[in-house]
């Protein structure tokens, strides 16, 4: 399994313990390596589900906690949604892009646009009631867990944080990378010419996205494989951490959908 | 190299000549095959650039057989655009989503959601100064070569047709299926339960999209790798054809992004 350019190796790592703030998650994750007999080397990359980072972080917050304001009880109404999980989406927002029954697209302070603010309530109404936010900065997350797991168990491995985003135009959806460290996220081509000489135009590859959206293909929904390990491929990893997942943000001014 | 849902092998091809309406291109991609030893199963998938489909389709335009209607030339002027290129834009599009400088989105006659209808200029200005459009039915080019492959050369391989487009909220282009043959590109998971029997929401997974997007981390811009081979993985690959790439794309009446 050596390192080629036009070759990727990927597998999804069973094992993982459920995640909650009191875990060791560099040892939970080197431990499942092991489990493997992946030996890490520079270049390898590690995508590590939102979720259990969140866990760890303690980003998970019990609604029964939450008072909604007089904006969120409104909007809730039409929203036919929980008043108490309208008040989170609001709070972790800068921008409310979109509120109808079922589409609930907002911009979070982090500047993703995405349902609910990321906030995953696939638990409200269940026994423990409880609903998780996303990291408040997955760029930083990852570039701890990197260090973590490299100081602490000599694994050097590149990070992606991915959560699933929809999309506008096309159905079902897709891992998205929330906060990466040691990988170029978005790969710049322009700059460089075509076969004929002529300039490459908007040809900015999204590695960081590309490589959330692989673990969709070695994980169901309903299995418990947080972690994917990913070797080979041509994008860039890179010693120093970098600009993280936030230069695959598209600044607001180049937003062609806001309203006005 | 075993088929496992939780891993993933991927590697692109090198060796595909550049493709013309007399290509072959069943046993070109065969032959690229033999040359890496790959013995296709089912289960096995073949992601394949849109750009050599469109070749192969005749789907290449020099621009000086174009003559651009008075709405294309007003329309040219204000996007610096070449008027023959915005003529062939709106001739393969239903909608204009968004017109500025840099910005040239349209919803085409597939649906899709894409900058300039997916039209491939890069080589305007160029020795040739000819454009590629889309294929005119993904789906069915996918279903073609599929059957081609299988018939002619044992290869039973599903397949995808993928093309980079962008994003409105997110910087960088990813691959996206534009036509599938023999996978689930949709694939469903609501009516399923999570942990705590409560209904999982908003879960197609858009493996179509995946596998699309998994090429871009195995080719670069000026390699010529325009075939991709991918085995395991837990995505669902059919003996049927199926609905296609068609089932991603978003009906007209969930669109939130139109311009009423």
């Amino acid at each position: 399994m050596a390192h080629s350019d036009s070759a990727l190796y990927v597998q999804s790592l069973a094992g993982i313990p459920e995640v909650t703030t009191e875990t060791d998650l560099p040892k939970v994750i080197a431990e499942a390596l092991e489990r493997y007999a992946i030996k890490v080397q520079f270049g390898d990359v590690l995508v590590v589900a939102q979720k259990i980072i969140s866990k760890r972080e303690g980003r998970v917050i019990r609604l029964v906690e939450i008072t909604p304001s007089a904006k969120a009880q409104e909007l809730a109404l039409g929203l036919e949604k929980d008043p108490r999980l309208v008040e989170l989406v609001l709070s972790e927002s800068t921008e409310i892009i979109r509120a109808a029954p079922g589409n609930f697209i907002c911009r979070t302070h982090h500047g993703f646009v995405c349902a609910n603010a990321g906030i995953d309530a696939s638990n409200v109404g269940g026994a423990s009631n409880t609903v998780i936010l996303l990291p408040q900065d997955p760029d930083a997350s990852a570039r701890k867990l990197r260090a973590d797991l490299k100081q602490r168990f000599d694994v050097d491995a590149a990070i992606v944080i991915s959560d699933s985003f929809g999309r506008p135009w096309r159905l079902g959806q897709v891992e998205v990378a929330l906060g990466c460290a040691g990988i170029v996220a978005a790969s710049d081509w322009r700059g460089l010419t075509d076969a004929d000489d002529r300039p490459l135009v908007a040809t900015i590859s999204a590695h960081g996205d590309a490589l959330a959206s692989v673990t969709e293909l070695v994980r169901s929904k309903n299995s418990h494989r947080p972690v994917t390990f990913i070797r080979g491929g041509g994008f860039e990893v890179t010693v120093q951490d970098g600009p993280g997942a936030t230069s695959l943000i598209r600044p607001l001014e180049q937003d062609l959908f806001r309203r006005k």
